[in-house]
């Protein structure tokens, strides 16, 4: 895969890290204010790198908070209004995810614990419309076919352009979106916020709200870059991005509640106790889909989900990196609870369609789970350095 | 001021304690897994206590995450229905808080992690009268009189109960509200559910989203108890209990995203970098409100909030206790941000009226909050010992 940035990147990055990107932001803006440490917060607060070859909030360890922001261009915006979007954007991502207050920071002493904030900037296909760039639109970069099982939500999902912040706090990610959304508001309208949040013990896979151990399998290194960030191959400017599919799914938690133990593990093809397959006695356990009981029966029913979500080749791996929601209920309702299950692959078409066409048809966990939300955007590549913008090598490559 | 419990509770609870609870409640329920201490995560999950001769979640130490939930009772409840709603609260909350799953927890794989997790429960003036026992309500127990800065929505006030749930995951409170919210469905609706966060360094104040340090006048021993906990003088069903007026209170940030830093500290009355009142140069100097500057004009205007918020005698203090919020704004918005005001004490009349209705009179905030919901619940004393049940003082005694 080409790297897209040299050595003297690399050298420049060391140079101007996190604390050089702080100092040089106090006093930057209408309100800023200088924050010393004692004031900010007792521990130093951290920080995850904003400069590189991918956008950070992909491979980053999960944050426990997440805010995606789906947003609709305004009617007439051109190339150059949308770069100026993603200008705006860097500058500010690259400040806040450093502890540092953004360019027109209005309440600059939330910035001061960045709590691991990411900000991950995605295009919908509109963004390649407008620009008059469809020629470097990815082929998979369109909604995705419909499904029988999906009751989709115009309000939940697509978006031209998308905004994902993850922290470990839930103060940083609200001001982040703020921020973010304020200094686009002559440009942009916000179509959706979808709010989330995942908890495990370190290293530990969270459990989503029906009470599974959700993305035990996952992708890691080496894997992770073949199967992740694009090679450029296709769209030249492309290399080191990658895709997001989002998907709002709904879950029928009162009906869940009326079935068994045995029920549910048998849906879910896992232990719910510590997420181990119906094979195996450990979370990692590789299933084997071959096994029979003493009757000849499988012992991991073909329609369970890990069955259906099992990638048949390796081509049809993603990355899982979703967050559960929970928002207030509709009068009469006990939860209005959920996933945001965020995809992340090189190739849509490839990787995620094939495994999501096959849940479609037959999942045993369809019964309790409804996609009311879908939304597919590319992910461009990284800012290598300083003075560079998150969508470059789309607009001037 | 009586203490409920004698020597022989404390003994008891000694050997009831977490462990105890949490090993009898595994293989209770319909779908009750045993869930090992491997398979629960890593690290041993810490937990509050809930015997004791006060409810939980006042005194504690504040986590980062709550959920309030206001409960309607459904037409025609007796005495006996409202006394069976908390003896099912009472018993879930103490299995949830110590890491175990609640009688018919539908995910019990979810309580192994309770981070902190306190459940605080209130009682509105309706089950008063539903249960014929207006003659135990206390004096103050009512809704706040009208003030002219609010614009109350009945669908953030009033409630016949309270369920306060707090933890430090959202993943738990989440859990914890659909686990008791559903126990009480046939005797229970749900009229709102506001959840919240606060986020700070270890001992330190936590920001609001206006970016102020909120909540630095507060009470620490020994004046906590004398202010907060009432001695039962007035209601002897109530000695060990306290009061709770939750406000919910928009921030209008767009606006106050115009006023200049100046404008923001003579509102508030605070340096907004460290929260040191304008007189002062640390967070927790005392103000000097007649202190004026070299023309004669006070420095801590007479209308600026601390002004207005301060008590003006040591019975007019009550303890703050309050969470963020950050929903999902409406079409159009930019954020939909304010604050979950949660104030403590025996006596709201006495202790928590008189600065409101100042506040209310003039408070240099005032433009830019705005009271959008409100509610008061007697909060009453806690379970001193297994066996007992939440508000039992005031229906057996």
């Amino acid at each position: 895969m080409p790297e897209p940035i040299g050595p003297r990147g690399f050298t420049r990055r060391r140079l101007l890290g996190g604390g050089a990107a702080a100092a040089g932001a106090v006093g930057l803006g209408a309100g800023a204010i200088a924050l010393t440490g004692r004031d900010a917060g007792a521990a130093a607060p951290a920080t995850e790198p904003f400069y590189g070859p991918h956008q950070a909030g992909v491979a980053t360890a999960p944050q426990t908070h997440a805010a995606f922001v789906g947003f609709d261009l305004r009617p007439g915006l051109d190339r150059d209004d949308i770069a100026g979007v993603l200008k705006i954007w860097t500058g500010d991502a690259a400040r806040l995810t450093q502890g540092a207050a953004a360019l027109a920071d209005t309440e600059p002493e939330l910035a001061a614990r960045p709590a691991r904030l990411t900000v991950t900037v995605g295009l919908g296909p509109a963004v390649f419309t407008a620009a008059g760039l469809e020629h470097r639109r990815p082929a998979w970069l369109r909604p995705l076919p419909p499904f029988a099982i999906d009751r989709l939500e115009p309000g939940w999902s697509d978006g031209d352009l998308l905004l994902q912040i993850c922290a470990e706090e839930a103060t940083t990610v609200a001001h982040a979106v703020r921020v973010l959304c304020r200094s686009v508001t002559s440009l942009l309208t916000v179509r959706w916020v979808q709010r989330g949040f995942r908890d495990a013990a370190p290293g530990r896979t969270p459990r989503n709200l029906m009470g599974q151990v959700d993305g035990t399998v996952n992708i890691a290194a080496p894997d992770f870059d073949r199967l992740i960030w694009d090679d450029g191959a296709a769209q030249p400017w492309l290399a080191g991005g990658t895709s997001l599919v989002l998907r709002r799914i709904a879950m029928a938690l009162d009906t869940w509640d009326e079935i068994d133990l045995e029920g549910r593990e048998l849906t879910v093809g896992r232990k719910l106790g510590n997420g181990a397959p119906l094979t195996g006695s450990r979370e990692f356990d590789e299933p084997d889909f071959a096994a029979v009981d003493a009757h000849g029966i499988p012992v991991i029913p073909p329609s369970a989900h890990i069955a259906r979500a099992r990638h048949t080749h390796d081509g049809e791996r993603f990355l899982r990196r979703g967050y559960n929601y929970d928002d207030a209920p509709a009068p009469g309702q006990t939860s209005n609870s959920g996933l945001l299950f965020a995809a992340y692959q090189r190739d849509v078409d490839a990787q995620y369609l094939p495994v999501q066409q096959r849940l479609a048809d037959f999942d045993a966990l369809n019964v309790w789970t409804t996609p009311i939300g879908s939304s597919v955007f590319v992910i461009p590549p990284g800012v290598p350095e300083p003075g560079g913008y998150l969508g470059q090598t789309l607009f001037e490559s």
